[in-house]
């Protein structure tokens, strides 16, 4: 198992890079769902990050958008492997594409392409419950940045 | 939505693409499972590709571990967002590191460690059901190369 460039990152760093990655403009998430019977699923979508909540935008009959609104959580994966944010999210809402103007303009405006229009799309605001973040196998200690909810370093 | 690069691939090439990708040294896969009661879960891990199989090596106490023994299945996902593959698998095999030396040696060649002789960890012998490959939007048509066990193309 290798280590990380520079040594371990302290918590205060992680957090930052963190934010940083999940306000990167056109970055996808990978988002591992399941359905009620515990079939696993796993697609890559665009992600947008706004007010603590991480937004994406699916076909409403999608089984992601099926497994979420019966399960009303997520297991989210970003970045390269040797450099992974993970959350564990619950579903604040899901909205039509056009319903809420205030969200569709904050998804667009970072992800690379707009579902605002689209019959029968919806988007999925998700509410990070637990982070993790680590490199390689040096920074498994200290990887989670939040729990319940709350931020665990400033 | 954004084009693949020179136009969607054929079927052959992307049979192709998919096969020199899980072959690639030092490669990884995000791994979503999901337990009985239907929380998923999602881990990136090095994959080896040996005799048509995906080969992931984790601690058998692990929440992956435990899901894969429980339901027997999960979906992978490898490479970039933008550029996927994506299998469901059936767990085949479930074997202590230090069991199988062939697989051991299969495992190692590949991957960037070697976890033979860690105690407790466990490799887990996947089998492709399902696997699907595309780029952008304009290769979700055609995307399923694998149905059944079976390739679709050759």
């Amino acid at each position: 198992m290798a280590q990380s460039p520079g040594g371990p990152r302290t918590a205060p760093t992680r957090r930052h890079d963190t934010l940083a990655l999940l306000a990167t403009p056109d970055i996808d998430v990978w988002v591992a769902t399941a359905s009620a019977g515990g079939v696993p699923h796993l697609v890559p979508v665009s992600l947008a990050w706004t007010e603590e909540r991480v937004v994406i935008a699916v076909d409403g009959a999608s089984v992601t958008a099926r497994n979420l609104r019966e399960s009303k959580r997520a297991r989210l994966g970003v970045g390269p492997t040797r450099d992974v944010v993970l959350l564990d999210v619950d579903l604040e809402r899901c909205v039509e594409v056009d319903e809420d103007p205030a969200l569709g303009a904050s998804y667009a405006a970072q992800a690379d392409w707009d579902p605002r229009g689209l019959d029968g799309y919806v988007f999925l605001v998700l509410r990070p419950r637990r982070i993790q973040a680590w490199r390689e196998s040096d920074e498994i200690a200290g990887r989670t940045l939040m729990r319940d909810g709350r931020w665990l370093t400033r």
